[in-house]
């Protein structure tokens, strides 16, 4: 079933071109428009009516053509569904990764759409919703933004590093004192520079294109990481779990770096922020 | 001799038509390169041949057409050049802005141009590199991106609110406790999120754009907010001193927003990081 998509230069399939004209015509004409918000789990947890339309509409298209194939979507997660990952082919969809932004009509917004069969995750698509860049991967056949290939950095060293977060939803005391303390650590250990950009999934493909060094965080989803997750790896980087062990997609919380030496830098020098796991309850 | 250039819809000048060519190819192809760097005030402070490349390339082209007006430029001062604004036409001039974005290939790095007579900023133009968007702002004559007229955000309510800012050159402990400090007062004034992107003046220009409700920063330079504090002011928004005074643009700080409730927010909510002044020998 998964042989029918073919990624690399040139050869989107024509679901992922239809899905993304779709996804991104609504997505560039919702950014001008008044939006309905809501919050889900703290008042920084945005959702709107967009996220949902863009859901519904990649998950109907894909059911059609998949019927047997399961679904891990943000919006639908939030509404009650189950979040286990099985050994059924799967699809774990971010409508509008970058919410926030979104609102604010801030340019830094993607869709996302990664795709595992037991539970090992097999390629991911996202799109620059606003750049129009097209970034792509599977597994053992690298990853592209648009036609070029994606390669990570090779840097080792912290002193030389530009390290990308984001902030999470929790908002209380201790947690905001944690997440300040992990900048204020990698700056105290000569990072060039941190950048929180508000979108995960973008950071992530920043990462993987070989623009920062290394990215952590505390706090994303499974939809934030799971199709990031095959083009870093596909261009050549590490993604680990903050304690420095193997990735757990239902964790909540990742390291992804060009190398294995700085991916286990940050996981030495970051103090863990605790969600609980996207597979409880 | 400022009547010469028109800004606007369609109306850019051919002296920045040209600038903007030269400096974005120069740019964009650096982008690409493996590239020397070297440090200025801390080792977060870097510049590059580009830097110094796109500086001699814009004053050689101003200075054929107007020789008789004034530069201050951010490498020639760093060379040792006064930075001191006289009442004489002056130029004042990034050549990359987002040094340290541009050497991790982070592709946010933009040219920013303001020109100033009698103190008074006249217009400014930042060209935001890879994205290919024209930011252009004329006292009285409006601000736009491209062909799209900027307007600012109205949000008075910090709950609602998207703040952007910049880490700044300076990074010993005091520093660093005092700009997360700053951030963690506006998360727990509920701000939506704050957003570090790693270029002064394309978060001033988000700032114009209205995709952002505050900026505020320490330890940037004139030539980081000339240009983009008349875009900001020419699209409806605040730009003050970190004090809730009028602007300064020798003193190295500055809050802009949409509205002049959410700048005197910043200005309460923030504490003071000490940088010299720009025109401090």
């Amino acid at each position: 079933m998964v042989g029918v998509f073919c990624f690399g230069a040139k050869r989107s399939p024509n679901t992922f071109v239809e899905l993304r004209f779709y996804a991104s015509r609504i997505i560039r004409k919702a950014l001008t428009e008044e939006k309905q918000v809501s919050t889900k789990t703290s008042a920084a947890d945005l959702v709107t009516e967009t996220d949902h339309f863009v859901e519904n509409l990649i998950i109907s298209v894909l059911k059609e053509k998949f019927p047997s194939h399961r679904f891990i979507a943000e919006e639908s997660t939030a509404a009650g569904s189950k979040c286990v990952l099985t050994d059924c082919p799967t699809w774990i969809i971010d409508p509008v990764d970058g919410t926030c932004n979104f609102v604010h009509r801030f340019p830094t917004v993607a869709v996302s759409i990664g795709f595992a069969v037991n539970k090992e995750l097999e390629f991911g698509v996202i799109y620059h919703c606003t750049e129009e860049r097209l970034y792509t991967g599977r597994r053992g056949q690298g990853a592209f933004c648009n036609d070029k290939r994606l390669q990570v950095s090779k840097e080792t060293d912290i002193s030389k590093a530009l390290i990308l977060t984001e902030i999470g939803p929790k908002r209380d005391p201790a947690t905001l004192k944690l997440f300040l303390g992990n900048i204020e650590r990698l700056l105290k250990a000569q990072a060039h520079g941190v950048r929180v950009i508000g979108s995960s999934t973008l950071a992530l493909c920043h990462l993987a294109s070989g623009a920062a060094d290394a990215y952590y965080q505390f706090g994303l989803h499974c939809w934030d990481m799971a199709a990031a997750t095959v083009i870093i790896r596909e261009a050549g980087g590490t993604v680990i779990d903050t304690s420095g062990g193997p990735l757990d997609l239902m964790s909540c919380r990742v390291i992804a770096a060009g190398t294995r030496e700085m991916a286990m830098f940050i996981a030495q020098e970051i103090q863990t922020i605790h969600y609980r796991r996207d597979d409880e309850n």
